[in-house]
């Protein structure tokens, strides 16, 4: 199936130099993508600009005369750079000029100006970002990862939703497990808004397992894991932070001498099978969740790997009708559970509306 | 120096099969430490208790007659459970029999228990959780690791100022860097209760470094680092659970095939000593911090070495004055930045009243 992603091409914290070449490597990988590069006119020069242009009518360039910075508060980016690479690579989406759009930028402004483009799903106040993560035992898919630093109840609820839609249309799961991340595993555990989201979910016809502690992750005790992004971002980052420190320290052991060099050697191919196995660049990639449209979020120090990692998310989850899933899942979940509806999500015209007609993509 | 520690031997998951092996192994390793065995008779029996008895008048046994559960709700532990072990062990500390109590049981119990009896030093709300982790160059402290849920700006400015204190008196380092956990650098980073907790901290007089995020923790950008008990709590056990994913990962590598597992052999003993490096057992026992009192708080599914390491943790603490050292120090923060006080911490007679006198310990 066709699929045009359209880049921001200035995002990030290396830009052209690493968006360009792994464009590059992302049409070499799969014939059928499409990609609008987005960004400023001297984006579009050097070595990398040229063998794009070896793709022909697969690569379209689309400038536009301002960036996003990566500080820049998200309010200002959305109201004052109408022609950010950002928010015409998103335009693009609106316009049906693309499926999906990915940028490696200010994640602040890259979340309001999605939502102020493409309007949020039926049921949804308040997207959030969702990653898949590693665990022991598969994967585990978690949100919200920094878009909400001050949930509500409600919002968790929603987020708990959406994730387990999610999870069901891209993973093929039926009724995943959903957990809420506490600092216990005790009902009574947590602060206020997490006990009353507790009650929300156990009355939400979800497959809710409870809380969850922050070391079940990794374990894979459920597939989906629903925190505010407060939390969710701190979580994250506290993960790679260790992540780092460990591989530095496990350099450091077998390059202490040209003893231990030379004793390393033989299990060189099984360390670099377990860095490739352990390497978080692989899950480089969160989505938006809960835009009308495919909204990709890339690493800011995402490398050409990672952030090709993060296209191919994109291309995936386009082709596996990602919004259209969720939305129609949304429709049904608030069609056949109205108390929980009730009692969490707050019923807007639009969401009322869409109980009624299933909108067409 | 002699130092006497009171052990909750009912406390953690594994109970007296792990507190008095610890208490042997930590009374071979320092000739001038004393412990006071607290718990049921039944704990004081079979071949760990025969080997204490070798210690002579070093060890002495107090019984209690209950034990806090592990997930019993801690106003209920401290109302109803006057004669379980930890209580009757924190008593101990109260009544001047030991210098310091140590318990690998119910957290919330041990907090609400301590602070009831042996209350909190001048200036402070809420004892908050300290403990130490590694991080790439040397180690850092964090603060509040679970002991408060739901923390106001001026709480997050006590820990701040408790945490330094901390960092003076036993690291002997003048005026640590302390930083506030967030999920940007930028000031305009973070959730409405952060974004206070900055303003206070920028005008505390503390030598305070701005917003750290997650994967700062393990960096060492700072010695000491400031959240909310929740935030900490989840941090830190998301950072076990991938560490735990991490090392299965890698057992599974190199245990894939005889001829991974002939590769692993010369590696062995570098791989032993990353282990050894990484393993976050050397870094157990927390302390309750902002009590007149030193009370540690081990791991519950701490082994006899995580034990042992937090059992030396609680005779460190004692023999650096620490208590003393935090709350002259207190006493000396209160009075020269009166301002800042005025805006963070809430006087309370007790505060007034250690303005004029320091408390002999």
């Amino acid at each position: 199936m066709d699929v045009t992603i359209a880049i921001d091409c200035m995002g990030g914290d290396h830009g052209p130099s690493v968006t360009l070449p792994a464009a590059c490597e992302f049409l070499r990988s799969d014939p059928e993508a499409r990609v609008v590069l987005v960004g400023l006119p001297e984006a579009f020069v050097g070595v990398h600009a040229e063998e794009l242009r070896a793709f022909g009518d697969r690569v379209r360039i689309q400038h536009a005369s301002e960036v996003v910075a990566m500080d820049e508060a998200p309010a200002l980016a959305m109201r004052a750079k109408k022609d950010s690479s950002m928010r015409v690579a998103i335009d693009l989406v609106k316009n049906g000029e693309a499926h999906a759009v990915i940028s490696a930028g200010n994640t602040g402004a890259l979340m309001a100006i999605s939502r102020f483009v493409l309007k949020t799903l039926p049921g949804i106040d308040r997207p959030a970002i969702v990653q898949v993560l590693p665990t022991t035992h598969g994967q585990t898919y978690m949100l919200d990862l920094g878009a909400n630093v001050d949930c509500t109840a409600d919002h968790l609820l929603q987020f708990g939703i959406m994730g387990a839609m999610l999870v069901e249309a891209v993973e093929h799961i039926e009724r995943p497990e959903v957990g809420l991340l506490n600092i216990g595993t005790e009902e009574i555990k947590g602060n206020e808004v997490v006990k009353q989201a507790g009650e929300l979910l156990r009355g939400s016809g979800l497959n809710f397992v409870g809380n969850v502690e922050g070391d079940d992750i990794y374990t894979g005790v459920c597939q989906v894991i629903v925190c505010d992004g407060f939390v969710g971002n701190v979580a994250l980052k506290a993960s790679e932070g260790l992540g780092l420190m460990l591989s530095t320290f496990i350099k450091e052991e077998f390059r202490r001498s040209w003893f231990t060099r030379l004793c390393a050697l033989p299990a060189l191919p099984i360390l670099k099978r377990f860095r490739r196995r352990a390497d978080h660049r692989r899950y480089n990639g969160a989505v938006l969740l809960g835009l009308r449209g495919v909204v990709v979020k890339s690493h800011g120090s995402a490398d050409v790997f990672a952030f090709g990692q993060a296209l191919l998310r994109s291309a995936g989850a386009v082709r596996n009708q990602l919004i259209e899933r969720i939305e129609r899942r949304m429709i049904d979940y608030i069609n056949t559970h109205s108390p929980a509806l009730d009692a969490g999500l707050p019923m807007t015209g639009e969401a009322q509306a869409a109980n009624q007609v299933v909108r067409t993509a």
